[in-house]
């Protein structure tokens, strides 16, 4: 048995990638070698990935973090090529998600039902493998080609550790299963999981990208009664209805009226919960203002800028009552609640096929980028090769 | 009935009181005129008080919020002596205590389980009582007299709104039962219903004065395997260890090792809740930064200046997964909450004893001002008149 798994290993593979060689030019699709993997590595044939905004957050960056040449890439679903030694969780064929946040499953954090910020292998916006901080992409001059953040899916083929990999249900289709790799995850697990949304709240989301509709999603399968989207482009409304937002805040269309005040007249004092998925300072402290006192949590979701601040001041914080909490990928620990995610998606519960508003091939990958920065796309979908997007069951 | 209940009613009630009619000056005990209570108020025979470090500052402040002559105190137990109309909750001869929040037990937040910030009337630095915003003193030359926020116990007898009494158990003693007015409960509440600490957590309190020593008991009663109390003053160690504190840092003793580095060594990685019992935002960040990563908590307890920033990195915050949260009066609800501590003092679980380390009379309120000045004292308990302290059972 074990001579069976190591029969297709040790060999580098050949493939396409779309390489990321300066900040904001378009990505190149070229042949690069991707080795074999090392000990607790798995090698993946990426079947889908999906764009997500911070794809384009370190595609644009010019400064470190920024590393070139990149392989970009975080949402993403495949199937297990080949895997290292010490690897038992999965073998050769297992349909599999890798993901941003590790699960080692054996440190204080994996134990602890209140963390998903693994300790032995922490998240970093890495450019290489966590165990030995080498690459596994080379380019067809030989050169090294880094990673992105531990998945690098923009590739035929990846390498990544096995604390990144969660095994799902091969029956949930490619281009639904690729959206739970990061912003749909994130979204709904800061509802469920970092607000813990009951029946019968209120929920103010501000920004309604992915995340923010998955956050929608999340309040809407919670029984939230009244969620409110906000957003400056008013195409997001319609949207939205399809994830159960009820009510729409335009700001650019509420006069002299601050967006809190409006949110409290329509929350009889303000939101139980609000949620920032910009990456903005200033819409926190938005979001702080429109929850209600006493009780209201505001869920930072969105990041901003390194430098950024979150200036509160201590006595208002003392006097209202309401609270500020960080939801890191919703809180989910991957290989324990992206299974639930998937379960739930198949028991026609999650709504996933809303999301995907475009699907492209491979090589015209710089189109998911166009439709995502113009705002035409909720997720686009990329497929490395639709003819083989059957996953080997 | 209804007769009877007016009986003692409706004249004004010469007695003593301390006014403080200068910031930073001694008290002075003169007579005043205590007017009958109004409709929804309570005037109260003041049997004991204790000395709160509130009180304190409000002492010294010189500028608004800051106003005088004004009758201070607000940690007190008393006797009804007559109740205005449309009081039923208490009548003559009941024990209670008088606190700085209210509970209405009929807005939206006092039906909710998840806050203590009434807003029927809500809490304010008041000078005056709340529902018609006058004041029930009159000095000897027949001038106004302010209140303090919403309680005034420096006096024989104060008339509070009905919204701010709770009824106890007339049989706990006088000198204990004054205690849960304010910084008992606070620190207590803090430890129990905001950071709601669960056995075997490790908890880390920055300054040991009574609220210090409080949340040390409150999470002794929870369980807690380690508590460190984190204070300049040494002396403050010894008293620690009656409340269950465990370990101690003197941050002056650390030679180049930031407190939180320490803290991490002592709680492997941080500890699980830290209290900021200080009032200082420099504070809060030693305490945010000596909290578990993935899951720590920061409870801001401690009332900072008006002005005062708390300032976070929002990466930092939303890649350590800890959360700040504040914590007004403990989020104890004073008449759901009260009884029950007075309760479990009765039981022998909740220690107060040894938070009282002087007493004294009345005349001498001004010796109680100088031992917490000095760090001597935690509490001390000021007698209206010992003689006469046997509540009428
Ligand atoms: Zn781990
Ligand atoms: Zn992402
Ligand atoms: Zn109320
Ligand atoms: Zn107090």
């Amino acid at each position: 048995m074990e001579e069976q798994h190591f029969k297709g290993r040790g060999k580098p593979i050949r493939c396409r990638a779309a390489i990321c060689r300066k900040a904001g030019e378009p990505l190149q699709i070229e042949e690069v070698e991707v080795d074999p993997p090392k000990a607790w590595e798995v090698r993946i044939r990426i079947i889908c990935t999906s764009l997500c905004y911070s794809d384009i957050t370190y595609w644009k960056m010019e400064v470190p973090p920024a590393i070139f040449p990149r392989i970009l890439g975080h949402e993403a679903v495949g199937v297990v090529e080949s895997v290292g030694e010490n690897v038992k969780e999965v073998k050769e064929g297992d349909t599999v998600i890798p993901t941003l946040l590790t699960e080692c499953q054996d440190c204080r954090d994996c134990n602890s039902k209140k963390s998903n910020k693994c300790s032995k292998i922490p998240f970093t916006i890495s450019s290489t493998l966590p165990r030995d901080g080498t690459t596994r992409f080379t380019d067809s001059k030989g050169e090294e080609v880094y990673h992105f953040i531990h998945v690098s899916s923009f590739s035929e083929y990846t390498v990544v550790d096995i604390a990144n990999v969660t095994k799902i249900d091969p029956f949930i289709p490619p281009n639904r299963a690729c959206l739970l790799g990061c912003g749909i995850s994130t979204g709904v697990g800061a509802a469920w999981k970092t607000a813990d949304v009951e029946a019968g709240s209120t929920v103010a989301i501000f920004g309604l990208g992915a995340i923010g509709f998955a956050v929608a999603e999340g309040a809407r399968l919670r029984g939230a009664t009244k969620i409110i989207g906000v957003d400056l482009n008013p195409k997001k409304f319609e949207i939205g209805e399809k994830f159960g937002v009820t009510d729409f805040v335009n700001p650019s269309s509420c006069g002299k009226k601050p967006v809190h005040e409006v949110i409290a007249e329509m929350t009889d004092g303000g939101a139980d919960y609000c949620f920032e998925c910009v990456g903005s300072a200033s819409v926190v402290h938005q979001a702080f203002a429109s929850c209600r006192k006493g009780w209201g949590k505001t869920i930072v979701v969105g990041v901003d800028k390194p430098d950024s601040q979150l200036c509160f001041n201590s006595n208002e914080v003392l006097l209202s009552g309401k609270t500020i909490t960080a939801s890191l990928f919703g809180d989910i620990k991957p290989k324990t609640d992206i299974p639930l995610l998937v379960k739930s998606y198949m028991d026609k519960e999650l709504r996933l096929d809303e999301f995907v508003t475009h699907e492209v091939q491979f090589e015209d990958i710089n189109e998911a980028f166009d439709l995502l920065l113009s705002g035409k796309s909720i997720r686009c979908v990329i497929w490395m090769d639709k003819d083989k997007q059957n996953l080997p069951l």
